[in-house]
């Protein structure tokens, strides 16, 4: 039990001191005050060692995995992000988390404290937390609760034939960072920028959360979803939820200059990695035809960079890439951890 | 992907056709109707096999394990027990599952029914789901949100000098059911209904939900937690967060018959399967002198057993056992998973 009771108050030493957080941890539950009148937004994620991410010691360059720092930022962002495709604000966290005996206590703190930072950094508040041991891998799951702003919010479902698709940054960028890591041989050959920038992109993920609050805010999307898996398959849930089909345009898939210059040394095209690379964690969204300007302008004064306009919607089913007037069906063609 | 699919469809055809759940699984978040003016209570436990549970194929008996029902059962109660303690209304529960690949889909399926149905029972609903692949144990992570009634909650904080103790139930069963099942040959001598009681008492706990919420609502405790450690550990927290001492009467803790006649097979005396055995998950709770024995009562009226009276709070620190007029420190011998 000395250890479980470390593990336990090294997390309740890092649960936000907060008047919504009315009691924290060292109670049988967390009581938070919440907001009247406004819907409640709840997402819960699991990440597992050797499924989801793999450790590396310390935060050495280059890097072979990930540093208990960067799985916090994950376990973050992975469920900020559930939460910015939501358009949804979100407030509380709770941490549950199952340790092996050959991971340290300092790993663990350092894990909570870089959680806890990045989910304060968009005003999310660590309202409580559980460790328990485990004869397995690390496991960590993260439940966030958060609300809407005025009763709206985004859904995967609002998508109509004639919108047009867009999307708020480089795709790709995430999986090209996670195979320099897992061949660092081959990586040796991308220039260091670039490849600390692909490598932060798969590290260090940032979810879009003031872009879904915008654009629920100002109208301008019909339907939203978060880049987890590639728009082969996030794309293919959005259709597949709004009753159509998704034609996306190979010429307006925006390819990174750093996502370039890796492919070229793999030998391969950006293509895989854009549409079925997955953890990119940017927003996929549709809007009017007749807004996606607006739409694209918004995200820019966000991001600071335009939003690309990728696709359309049209009657039918299923996600297709279209290219030189051929249509080629690439629904669910996703990234399998 | 094909198997995590239908390991996500099996577990969304169990989400609750309610109307508080606005979006179920399906979109990237769960959207609830909370009642307005509420405080939210919530809480988070992680069952690990090999730790929390063994699992045995199939439900047949002699049991050597938790088959998927009563894993079910078992994610339920324990977040289920930690709402009772709050005197809080559960609402809504959301499963994470790290599945390692020996197990079944059927296996995922029973499981998850068995959860569905013993929340709904209790008047809480499946909310929301998450499975993902794991090379580890099977390990579940419950999330339950749930709502005080009228502003108020009961917490581990509130025990006052002079106050007494009481417990809902039987301690020390469901410690003895595991060793029952743990050590079949020994177990053959105990008579079938006493192992069938002690068993289930392991495998299938009940939250004392009813009986949290009479407490609140009639303000006849001052301070509450659940048997989950044994009251040795679990009163210690509960004495360490009121900022006083308990004395345990050993004459006054109830021996159930079941117990006495386990104990007596094994050779031992019940009381170290009473004081560290846990997971018994009845509820203790302190109540003023003065209504101790309505507070007994009130209990009675919902369990058909009143309440036993097993010690008082006094000045000081730690948790204590009395016995022919010595007392000997007790705090945090706890049960260790």
């Amino acid at each position: 039990m000395g250890r479980e009771l470390e593990l336990i108050g090294r997390i309740a030493a890092l649960v936000s001191d907060h008047p919504s957080v009315v009691e924290g941890i060292g109670d049988d539950a967390a009581v938070l005050d919440a907001p009247p009148r406004q819907h409640l937004v709840v997402t819960a994620d699991t990440l597992v060692e050797g499924v989801h991410f793999e450790l590396q010691a310390g935060t050495g360059w280059p890097r072979t995995g990930h540093s208990a720092a960067d799985v916090g930022v994950k376990a973050a962002a992975v469920n900020l992000s559930d939460m910015a495709a939501m358009g949804a604000v979100p407030r509380w966290a709770f941490l549950s988390v199952a340790v092996p005996r050959r991971i340290e206590i300092e790993f663990i703190s350092r894990f909570a404290e870089s959680l806890s930072r990045t989910l304060e950094s968009y005003g999310c508040l660590l309202a409580g937390g559980d460790t328990v041991s485990s004869p397995g891998p690390l496991v960590v799951t993260l439940t966030v609760v958060g609300t809407t702003d005025g009763g709206k919010w985004l859904s995967r479902n609002g998508a109509r034939p004639g919108d047009l698709v867009l999307c708020s940054g480089w795709l790709g960028e995430s999986a090209a960072g996670l195979q320099l890591i897992r061949t660092p041989r081959l990586a040796r050959l991308v220039p260091p920028a670039v490849r600390r920038r692909l490598e932060a992109r798969h590290l260090r993920p940032e979810p879009r959360l003031m872009l879904g609050r915008a654009l629920l805010r100002e109208g301008l999307a019909t339907s939203c979803i978060d880049a987890s898996d590639g728009p082969a398959t996030d794309l293919a849930h959005l259709a597949q939820r709004s009753g159509v089909k998704i034609v996306l345009h190979r010429g307006r898939l925006p390819v990174s200059r750093a996502l370039a210059v890796a492919a070229r040394v793999f030998g391969s095209t950006p293509l895989e990695w854009i549409l079925s690379g997955g953890e990119d964690f940017e927003l996929l969204w549709t809007a009017p035809r007749d807004m996606a300007a607006r739409s694209a302008a918004l995200a820019g004064s966000i991001l600071g960079r335009k939003a690309a306009i990728i696709g359309e919607v049209a009657e039918g089913s299923g996600v297709f890439l279209s290219h030189a007037g051929r249509e080629v069906e690439i629904s669910f063609q996703g990234y399998e951890h």
